[in-house]
């Protein structure tokens, strides 16, 4: 089953076969490439490479998990001032794999170091030296498996060869179907906006499914916009945004030992130069990147693994935003909530328990509960108006919203999941298999 | 599906169709009298009154949500030296139901306390007046459901009627399954030990399914002794022995608002007075204590809902007993390592990921991982020796044993859980239909 979010997410709002992605084109400074390394045995695409020919500023945020990835690592140990590109494989995590995990990036560093140094020199007026430490690398599937290091670099060169400095919204598509695993729909985003008097893109891809929870939330998120912006302000900006749109996704309460969301900044817009995020050149760009990230992380909760409904939990008037998330993700994360609304049973009981679990402190006479817009608990007391039959009528949309009002403060928390379906099980059960 | 967990649990691993509660037979100073409300409309038993004829010791822990049900309210307000009684109910939690729900276990315990203190005079030399306030209750089932005051209270006097000053076994599992709800068996264990030169009796029955994490575990547990022991010892036994059983079991990470477990104790066994609880006359009832606790959580995880299988995770050598919890429930809890083991899938992928995301430190060099008999990391490697074959036929077994050695420190904890199977999903997505 693929839920169908529309367009709401876009706030351009259009409506097209390809969705809300249909004006996704080229992004100055940037090719893509994608393949298929066969790592799945099917095929399918497993391999995309972005390159940015003339480099490109940028900021990651990484899991929090205490166990990191080979290439998390390696990516912790990237200083350059400007990345050349990013390598993100799929069907194998590169974690657990020991020195060996960490040799094959090594050897797929060295090897793309070579040949798009090569590349430089057919194509580039002024060609540079690409060092392998101008290489990031994403990497996402099962734990604990060899990496295919010689099935990847065996790749390497058609990925070199299929570079075209131009993209459309099909190399987008294409993209985000290369990095997904068992993700049902590709994941991208765009927003336009100016800094100063220049127009400049934000596009984004992201893929999800299972093991999504913060902090911080998805499996891999890569935004690229042609602003200039440099890397200190993309973190800033970055680690602004993260914590209501990322981080407020949970799919199934697991975090992974990948988990990754980048930034890259071409230049290629050639704004005037913006100084510190405080600049109000960046009121609109940083709207936007919030947008594009807000999309991307709801689109990962819509098609978390066996999803039939998409739910956002809003807590309101709490004491502080970490009590409001704290309320928010006890009932996102919560079993029998989202076995509950699977079965479109309006078992609002359950909700009450998550927030009574959450380890925050309530006045059960203060609190109001309200689902999409039948309200049933006001102020600690079950409303007479409240008809269970309304609300179980509601509970069939494909969207539920659900609302937690303390009545305690001013902070509000929204976090996005989805339901949890035999299908979640069965998924998960034979994912290898 | 029922797992058989044999009777490893009892310690006098006793083989009989009764299972090891074969030995249960009356306890002293204890009348149970079990009947049906039908609030299940099943006429199913759902209503269980225990009836202490000279009064108990007691000491209860309750659940840590910041949500409580009415009678767990009632409870705490209980000043009484002894209790007369405890009646429980099932179907209904008498959760969010307000000042109805309290109303209604005050109609309850007039009721009882009237009748009881009239079958005080039909049956005792001395009788005693009993007050509504020497009576406790336990309710258990579906949140934010008007109270049944009337239906409950109708079926009082046939529940008086019933008491006999005698229990044998079929009272006992009688009992045990007139406070079910999902579970699929009912839950019984017993001990026996000596204080000084007495024998004296541990019995215990308790209900669980699903919404069961700490802290404390449980929905419902309580335990039955002839010991002479104090309220204010009761108290410190329940207490230190409470973190490594009840709150080391995990079905899904949820918590009740109406979970408790009581111990309550008629003393007429006779032994001499125990005056602490460092009383070396303790030592025996102690172990006999914590293994009855044990015994019944080990029974709750084993029929969580949906279980297919009964899991063990055993975290070593840590720093802190903290840590060791943490990681142990971080793996219990995580939906992706326990659909994992209800595919018979040694994805030990996910237990690395399940320990990556519990936020204790760890370091990955030392860390090693068994599966059963199966080492699969010793210290941050992966062994040659490991066959994924071989573990994936381990995985077939009804219980499974995981041991995480952090080689950190000597701290170790040991949780209790279950597999996540399309079962749960079932069970959960239509519990109220």
């Amino acid at each position: 089953m693929v839920i169908n979010i529309g367009n709401f997410f876009n706030s351009k709002n259009r409506d097209s076969k390809m969705g809300d992605f249909q004006d996704l084109e080229h992004l100055d400074g940037l090719s893509i490439s994608s393949t298929s390394a066969n790592l799945y045995g099917d095929r399918r695409d497993d391999l995309v490479l972005f390159y940015f020919r003339d480099g490109a500023n940028y900021a990651s945020v990484y899991t929090q998990s205490k166990i990191v990835s080979e290439n998390i690592k390696w990516n912790l140990n990237i200083k350059s001032k400007k990345i050349k590109c990013l390598m993100v494989n799929t069907r194998n995590a590169n974690a657990l794999t020991g020195k060996n995990g960490y040799k094959g990036l090594k050897i797929l560093a060295d090897t793309l170091s070579d040949q798009l140094t090569e590349k430089q020199k057919v194509d580039e007026e002024k060609p540079e030296k690409i060092k392998p430490t101008d290489i990031l690398f994403g990497c996402t599937g099962t734990i604990g498996e060899n990496f295919p290091t010689d099935k990847i670099k065996f790749c390497i060169p058609e990925l070199i060869e299929k570079i075209k400095y131009t993209q459309n919204k099909y190399i987008w598509v294409k993209a985000a179907m290369g990095i997904m695993t068992t993700d049902l729909k590709p994941k991208l985003a765009m927003e336009e906006c100016s800094i100063g008097n220049k127009l400049v893109k934000i596009y984004g891809i992201a893929k999800g499914s299972g093991m999504i929870y913060p902090n911080m939330a998805t499996t891999l998120g890569y935004i690229f916009t042609d602003a200039d912006i440099s890397s200190k302000i993309l973190k800033q900006l970055l680690k602004k945004n993260i914590n209501t749109t990322f981080n407020a996704v949970s799919c199934d309460g697991d975090t992974s030992t990948n988990d990754m969301v980048s930034i890259f900044a071409t230049g290629k817009a050639k704004n005037s130069e913006v100084k510190n995020i405080n600049d109000n050149r960046l009121i609109e760009f940083n709207k936007s990147l919030h947008a594009v990230l807000l999309n991307l992380s709801k689109r990962i909760a819509a098609d978390g693994e066996g999803a039939s409904k998409f739910i956002t939990i809003n807590t309101l008037n709490c004491k502080t935003e970490n009590d409001a998330k704290k309320i928010s993700f006890s009932i996102a994360n919560s079993p029998l909530v989202k076995t509950a609304i699977a079965g479109e049973d309006p078992n609002w009981g359950r909700i009450i328990m998550a927030i009574g679990k959450a380890d925050v402190n309530i006045n059960a006479n203060k609190l109001s509960l309200r689902i999409g817009p039948y309200k049933i608990l006001e102020k600690g007391q079950i409303l007479n108006s409240y008809k269970e039959k309304e609300v179980a009528e509601y509970m069939k949309e494909e969207k539920i919203d659900i609302f937690v009002d303390l009545n305690m403060g001013r902070k509000n928390f929204a976090a996005y999941t989805m339901d949890l379906t035999k299908k979640y099980i069965e998924i998960n059960s034979d994912y290898r298999t």
